[in-house]
């Protein structure tokens, strides 16, 4: 399996067609089918327009108390708040969210770093949607089918330091199968399924300084079985869940 | 950054040099200073002889009771008791558990897939010194300096499917500091540790079929700061965690 960085990759901003200009790229640089690219929410998000400038927030009054408790400003509390389902849990100036699309992490994604001054930058509404759009111009750019994996850098529950996940899939199966094939003992496999999309999305995570310069990694010489994708398929359920509380 | 499969590791028994299995197999396969293994824990724990014939298992009272309350086998409950600080979570059949190095995960990590029949494979009693072991005799063997990473597959709170993470960790900083260098807009980051020894673990899992038949992945074209590792640096304590509970 090998990783390289796409490069060539413009600043981007509102109204950018970031599946024709990655597709672009892609054909130029040697993407095949059978590659699948990893790619940094931020761009696809600006290219969405879901960039915020805070002095253009109006504060509501749940968000002006949750500001005082947290000490966060008023403006990026009512983002916060916007973006979230629920709040999973807090503490001092900690939020850990559960936004709408269902990922349960630090103040709903929001991203205040490596943003134009003043402004917050938020997921794509649909990442999956974004996902399959970018999947499907690179895929006839090429020639035959990718992947597409659009990620984000979360922390985690137990474990310290953030790791690169994905938020958005298309044109693969986000989730290997194991259940039902044998070990080498030659007995039945049971509860081994595989987050491929994750793991490849945290292999991505290395080639992505967070300097936000390199936006798209190819990972080529993986297997990944076709399928519709949806990063939605790695969240698991409420009910499932021993810890959303 | 490539990742490639160490071929030709035989099946380990107790008492196997995997130090030396490990750093011949390197050596000949052109692993050079800079490379990272990453590595099963299941062949250091077989190597270290943390495999365990249920059948000598003898379940006390505790383990008695939790196998009512989970249908799982009395031996099974009493190895998961014997491994674990406590136990985080419990509904029907599955545990998550704290194991004495602090992981948390399902049955305090035992694993009886993929094992001899009637045996549990456990995580070595310390992981970060088996990798210290391991990255002494592979660095010296190639002459400089490569990361070794013993990894463990674990599920996750709130998402889906298992991935390959760090349980051990010797040469490298587990750990990229980013905090206090600056995004491309100039400004300060903050709250930013990449877990680099986690996404190049999760980047491994993709190399390791759960069939068990390729243990050693060597990554290369990774920049590591030395350092003296620890997958303990990983493990978010207790106090700081909001969701261990």
């Amino acid at each position: 399996m090998r990783l390289r960085n796409l490069t060539g990759i413009p600043e981007v901003a509102a109204g950018t067609d970031i599946a024709a200009l990655i597709a672009d790229a892609a054909c130029a640089q040697g993407v095949v089918p059978g590659d699948v690219l990893a790619i940094a929410h931020k761009i696809v998000s600006k290219a969405e327009g879901r960039v915020v400038r805070l002095a253009d927030v109006v504060p509501g009054e749940a968000a002006r108390r949750l500001s005082q408790e947290t000490g966060k400003r008023p403006e990026t509390c009512e983002l916060i708040l916007a973006e979230s389902r629920r709040i999973v849990r807090r503490r001092r100036g900690t939020l850990i969210c559960e936004t709408h699309h269902g990922f349960v992490c630090a103040n709903a994604a929001i991203d205040l770093s490596n943003t134009p001054d003043g402004t917050a930058v938020l997921l794509p509404r649909d990442p999956d949607a974004s996902a399959r759009r970018i999947q499907a111009a690179v895929s006839a750019a090429v020639g035959g089918r990718v992947g597409v994996i659009i990620t984000d850098t979360h922390g985690r529950a137990f474990r310290r330091g953030i790791v690169n996940i994905a938020v958005g899939v298309a044109g693969m199966e986000p989730i290997v199968d194991h259940r039902g094939s044998t070990d080498r003992e030659g007995r039945i496999l049971t509860a081994t399924e595989q987050a491929l999309a994750d793991e490849l999305a945290a292999a991505s995570g290395v080639l992505m300084p967070k300097d936000g310069g390199t936006p798209v990694v190819v990972i080529s010489g993986v297997a990944t079985e076709p399928g519709p994708g949806g990063a939605d398929r790695l969240v698991r359920a409420a009910e499932h869940d021993l810890f959303r509380g």
